[in-house]
């Protein structure tokens, strides 16, 4: 464990308060950011980190710099993408086509909404933030990885999870299937590598030994994450909710962004640094996300209200409040405890319990942590403002702080 | 495609014959030649290549070379194998260790069988065969990588076939659930092209290119398997029947021989024609396999008596007596339409049906000619008898011809 990762996994608690701008996130995705519209945002700068308020504001006015380099990621990784799956076996091409959003189910071309890009920027921003244009043109197959590994990891982890939409459509295993569904994602992971293998650029093997141990990474994640859904909520603590969340979430942000610096020739020590930067702000994304996940709204989020909460998930707020020992704690342990009880009033006094045990304060609390922690790390690797500014306006859209 | 790959798609229904000489597979397992102890061997010598009589018959008089071959090779590869599975999460080591045998379901060390390392063994002789010593020394790890592939493939394919037995225990899936299954598969699949990643070896990108093709074949060749299960016998074809059978075996034993070619600086002709020899020697062990699965002795299969029937399984001697034009065909067409009718009468007429059709015979017959092929290719890319003594021996004793 990189030092950047042990102190990841440290100092759960935060001292520092959130002040509340507004309503709390009334977005919510699979994708960090993917229907931020300007309406409703986090709002975390109660915790505003210093290095941000002096080194970096100016470089992310709005998100629009975010979206713009999340539109040029798109347009840079997407002919590889779909030149990679064109190599495909037929029925895995239908299978992942379908799963990007580029084919319906009878195989005929869609429109498509393959996510935002959100990996594949970080690594393209990254490369750029530390070895210019140059590096960022090399790194389109590494960005690529990225996103068929992400990929890979959402057609199983559907199939584990029984979830039956994706991005407002139903997901691959319930339209063709658990064996293509999981087929799906194993030709998507040998693609991912397979990419990296045929790269003769020279961080090409480093970044492939990288993303390989990454995806031991996410499966230890998703593995926690079920592992866990089997539990008692009382069983479940704090520490090893963040260590998965960071497992699942945060390990490819963080891959994504060491490739990038790996791309770019970067030291080893910066390469860690990017990581670190990745995984702290794949962290806030995932505490920001858990919060949308009970307090959204299901119009934005596509998701009925208290989705999270109905299904008993034992969201990083959820849990916060469990370990509180308020008496809002007990409260929310004896509804927990039994299963949803249909209609809206179980859901809004569940709600109330994670917000009263001060879950919400603390999620909000621990994001504005991590995203500091974020910076700091970012700064560390990429000490000139103007380099690090898409990377920052990268960071701070995946948490929803800026539209 | 290679020349030596749409070979291996022609020429469907050689006219040679064979004659046998005892009674048929006594054996059976999920590896190749696992159960080999001298009893009932499958005797092929109706057809015996030319190639072999003329160069190489004095290499194999009783199949014992294969037997030290398989030792060695599993003596070379474990090592590496257990320290790559050391570095695994530990929920996916548990899993692992247990599917490879080494580990009880409760973690506790076992004496384990993980199969005979016929695809290490592949690897290490092919590098041998064309590298010397030295070769086989350095590909190792490829050997170890291949292996891991294996075993990602079965852990994957037991889930989806719901087969609850493998190499006499419980399969993974039924001890541990799907999810974990899937996720051990999921971290298999990266271990082992991260051996490859990590390792310096000039032909190591190489592999790891061709590991990653073979992936993808493995699981369109899974994907058409289970695909057939859902159609009626008759609409399933010969010609699919044995390309699904080279995806889905034929494939990695291919890639094992052209990995061990690629580590000992082979030249991409000699590559191909090894790969080659794997897939025909592939092919022809699954013929064999499925008329085991048919006649094989059920005390030496460890399944029941024609499991493969009452499953209504279309193995290959099934589609081709199907395919016959036959009266008995007919009959057989009218057997599998309704489902198996428990008891030992519908599986003997069934049996008898598939033998009257000519099922069993054209296994044969096909087996035979496949290894014909393989030894053609070997010859090609070893022409010399002694140095090829190794493969001939794995590839007879695959196909159970020696013991």
């Amino acid at each position: 464990m990189t030092e950047a990762r042990r102190g990841a996994t440290e100092a759960r608690h935060p001292t520092g308060t959130l002040e509340r701008h507004g309503p709390i996130g009334t977005q919510r995705e699979t994708e960090p950011g993917t229907t931020s519209d300007g309406q409703g945002p986090v709002v975390l700068d109660g915790q505003e980190p210093a290095v941000v308020s002096a080194r970096h504001e100016a470089a992310v006015p709005d998100g629009h710099e975010a979206v713009v380099l999340l539109r040029e990621a798109r347009a840079s990784v997407d002919p590889e993408l779909r030149s990679a799956m064109n190599s495909l076996p037929s029925s895995m091409r239908r299978t992942a086509l379908y799963h990007f959003g580029w084919q319906h189910a009878d195989g005929t071309p869609a429109a498509g909404n393959a996510g935002k890009a959100i990996r594949p920027a970080l690594v393209l921003t990254s490369a750029a933030a530390l070895g210019g244009p140059g590096a960022r043109t090399a790194a389109v197959r590494a960005a690529a990885a990225v996103e068929l590994v992400h990929n890979f990891t959402l057609l199983h982890d559907d199939v584990m999870d029984r979830d039956a939409t994706r991005r407002h459509r139903p997901t691959a295993w319930a339209v063709f299937g658990d064996a293509d569904a999981i087929l799906a994602g194993d030709a998507l992971q040998a693609l991912a590598l397979r990419l990296l293998a045929a790269d003769p650029h020279p961080a090409a093997a480093a970044a492939a030994t990288r993303l390989a141990d990454c995806v031991m990474e996410l499966c230890e994640g998703q593995h926690a994450d079920t592992a866990m859904e089997g539990r008692a909520p009382g069983d479940v603590t704090l520490d090893e909710t963040l260590a998965m969340a960071e497992a699942k979430t945060g390990a490819l942000l963080g891959c994504a962004c060491a490739l990038g610096a790996l791309y770019a020739g970067a030291t080893d020590e910066d390469v860690e640094a990017m990581d670190a930067f990745g995984r702290e702000a794949g962290l806030a994304f995932q505490l920001i996300d858990d919060v949308i996940g009970i307090w959204g709204d299901p119009r934005r989020t596509g998701k009925p209200a208290g989705a999270d909460l109905a299904a008993r998930k034992k969201s990083l707020p959820v849990v916060a409040a469990l370990a509180s020992g308020t008496p809002a704690a007990a409260g929310l342990a004896e509804l927990y405890a039994t299963p949803y009880n249909e209609g809206k009033e179980d859901l809004e006094r569940t709600a109330l319990a994670v917000e009263r045990a001060g879950g919400r304060d603390w999620a909000q609390a621990q994001a504005a942590d991590r995203m500091a922690r974020a910076m700091q790390e970012l700064a560390r690797a990429v000490p000139d403002p103007e380099a690090a500014g898409g990377l920052l306006a990268l960071a701070e859209f995946v948490t929803r702080r800026s539209t």
